[in-house]
């Protein structure tokens, strides 16, 4: 017998996705607007220092999305917490991008938390650690943003 | 005039201590008394893949904790998030360890996510990210643990 999902949870999942799909459409707008804009913004980006504040966070996303040509994420192992006002969801990042002409592909680990604001869940920290790449098929799990 | 910190948030903060006071006593039964025992435990070491479920997690401690003759932790730029049964702790690990002999020095950003069980707040998921050394002076913001 299935058990239907928390709304809440079902909100979540959405938002996270909203994350995903303003970095793959390099929306500035649309991934800023997502963001908790006050000193409790963090983020650590693969390769990157910690940062901490609205000022870093949204200078690094502008910096990021002036120096990507394209970006397309595969979310696997997608698993999402709720209570109250936080929710945390953690997932893998299969990743392709394309930079100076160049392709990458890499996975990350990633730790996002969310927080309920008054006109939704906004993102308050993401963080993404480099991980190996994939030893077997997780094509099943993946949660596909096309 | 001082806020009184909400009673839950004292308590996140007391057990993410307590995390860190047992890895640094090398006390295998204290750190895994400490942990959500199920197949929602996560970890992610630095430098170690993504450890998913209770048995990996338990696996990895083991093997560390087998690993290590010392280790100390600094904790700066502590920030506790709660809210009902969840709670977030973003923070700055700044760590002395000793392992055959030889005394390394490193930073990480760690996000550690508790959620509150029937006998309290258990560590569900760490995640930490190594981060270059510190690049200023800290030490007013540390949290030391001894």
């Amino acid at each position: 017998m299935a058990i239907a999902p928390h709304p809440d949870q079902l909100d979540v999942e959405r938002i996270n996705l909203a994350v995903y799909r303003a970095f793959e459409a390099l929306d500035l707008p649309a991934m800023l607007a997502l963001w908790v804009q006050d000193d409790s913004a963090s983020c650590v980006h693969p390769g990157w220092e910690p940062l901490s504040g609205w000022g870093e966070v949204r200078t690094a996303w502008e910096s990021i999305f002036a120096n990507t040509e394209s970006i397309r994420f595969d979310l696997s192992d997608v698993n999402v917490m709720v209570s109250g006002s936080l929710a945390v969801v953690r997932l893998i990042e299969n990743i392709e991008s394309e930079s100076g002409g160049e392709i990458t592909q890499g996975r990350a680990m990633a730790t996002n938390v969310f927080v309920r604001s008054p006109t939704g869940w906004l993102i308050v920290h993401h963080q993404a650690t480099p991980i190996a790449a994939e030893d077997g098929d997780e094509g099943e799990a993946n949660t596909t943003l096309h």
